[in-house]
């Protein structure tokens, strides 16, 4: 069974404050130089934004305020209004809360409603696993026109309070690479002229019997005293695997739709930080494509980033133009791609 | 476009430690016996289980663990390996950390791999929402073997060393109301002689405007000190809504079916309490449908209940019986409804 093609009608993303470089970050933070200098030398990040106010620790903006902005942002440069969207699939590693679900608060304030909301609990992945369900729900014929968002913010994870120099290293180095924000695109069942079919997508976990190169955890009201640390990164491990997985998927995507890869005109790969993307775009080796990435000014935006990639790309697509798109998920090793045509 | 009919192969449940009654839990939590009548007159909720051992405080189970026997027996059940399952959906309110999502923990445990898994941030409606997600995802044709696995666990939480008389009715209830537990279901699209067909199934935002009935938070290493209350009911407005909105996911359900009251031979019903199982089982009126409840000896267990329902359910049915399924999630308020059929 071959379900209609689905269509990318616009995107739309958000990003809270004003952006941080790297000298303020330290300054902020309370970090000497020599710790901006390695950001530059070994991250490759110049900028993020944070939902948070670093200096007063004030929380300036929710994961629902970033999210309604991106949505109703694709929605206006999709001509869609609530009563169009009958799907929502939302993808986050931060919800503001348990419950109700980040969706469906911003479903609310888009004034959505009496559809299907759906919020994945999700990773760098997230966004690539919303698109593959809701083009899946879109292909099944239940539904015709969906509303996809993205996005992640730290507001509950940035302590200002605590002396990052003391931190180890593997939790150093969250300040660093990510930023908050938020993305979304509207997919539709329905073709419209010069529209952007997204041909594949796919996200597949491939983490058996290895340990997780990233931790995030939450605290209820049982635990507040843990001592447990909020967020690990295993970035040796992420370094090594991240970029080998990201070929993986990618040739397993062209394999799929017998693309070849000089026929791939732009690419869109995975954004953990400018260096590593670097890194990656070397083992992609797509001769013709140019490189659409965003990190280096909003950092990694999580579930948000590849909604950022898709509408820097999406303006620049004409007529028959290829795009191909990779992000990999270290929590417990996730592959994930997905391929767009403009038609 | 119509897809193939998915069957429910098999289910599988799991609740940890021993049954706590109203006794047992009015003693733990250092409540008057007054208490435990109110619980009785009520609630009508008998005994529930729980991952946290409420005389000292510690965490016996993980999500992951409950999940992981549960899914496990379901697939035992269905007769299909780890290599059968080509998706896996969960749905749960309390992830055992935000990353890894806790689906990959299970799949890891359970030896699957190089498959999408997705988790729903949901709660009492979110069995039947990741039943939508893998129903629809089944039907576009990409998957054939999906295990679908709900469950919720407080001990995160349930703070034990908190002084629960002094708490409002509204915080109170958590801890009467809930309980630990986790289900599955293995979903095919190929037919078994004697399986039992989910014929439809759907979740559906229905809150514009309304305030949450039920918040949940959680806290980052940025809040520990918030002061927020970790959880909290609007029992009246749950009281109040519930029933009609059960009455109509019911209807919407049937004449979708086209199937008539009197022919409906199993009722699934939404499973607050027994005591509101009962007042809602009066405002569904299906004179020919026995009931199909667990809240009395389960709690409710969130994302697992429903999965419970339907183990009870399954060895029932003959051939030609119908069943139909309610959940109503009150957090932002979510009309959710299924229909089996044994063919």
């Amino acid at each position: 069974m071959q379900g209609p093609d689905i269509h990318i009608l616009a995107a739309g993303t958000a990003l809270p404050g004003p952006p941080i470089d790297n000298a303020t970050l330290a300054r902020l933070l309370g970090m000497p130089t020599v710790w901006e200098r390695w950001i530059d030398a070994f991250i490759g990040t110049d900028n993020r934004h944070f939902a948070v106010d670093l200096a007063t620790g004030e929380r300036r903006h929710t994961l629902t305020d970033i999210g309604e902005q991106a949505g109703a942002r694709a929605m206006a440069a999709a001509g869609v209004g609530a009563g169009d969207i009958d799907l929502m699939v939302m993808g986050t590693s931060s919800p503001d809360m348990l419950m109700p679900a980040t969706v469906n608060l911003i479903a609310d304030r888009l004034g959505i409603n009496d559809i299907p909301t759906y919020q994945l609990q999700s990773g760098c992945s997230g966004a690539v696993g919303a698109l593959d369900v809701a083009h899946q729900m879109l292909q099944s014929g239940r539904h015709r026109t969906a509303l996809v968002i993205g996005g992640d913010s730290c507001a509950k994870h940035l302590d200002t309070t605590v002396d990052m120099a003391k931190l180890p290293p593997g939790e150093q180095v969250n300040a660093v690479l990510f930023g908050d924000g938020a993305g979304a695109v509207v997919l539709s069942a329905d073709p419209r002229p010069g529209s952007v079919v997204l041909r594949r997508v796919f996200a597949r976990l491939t983490g058996l019997n290895r340990p997780p190169g990233q931790v995030i955890e939450w605290y209820g009201a049982a635990e507040l005293d843990s001592g447990k640390p909020p967020a690990v990164e295993d970035y040796k491990a992420i370094e090594e695997s991240v970029p080998t997985m990201a070929a993986e998927a990618l040739q397993e995507l062209l394999e799929d739709l017998d693309w070849k890869d000089d026929e791939i005109d732009y690419v869109l790969p995975p954004q953990l930080s400018g260096a590593m993307t670097a890194r990656i775009l070397k083992t992609l080796d797509l001769p013709m494509a140019a490189e659409v990435s965003c990190v280096r000014s909003t950092g990694n935006t999580g579930n948000a980033l590849p909604f950022f990639q898709i509408e820097l790309a999406l303006p620049r697509m004409v007529t028959g133009d290829r795009a191909v798109g990779v992000a990999i998920e270290s929590s417990k090793w996730i592959k994930a791609a997905y391929a767009l045509e403009k038609v």
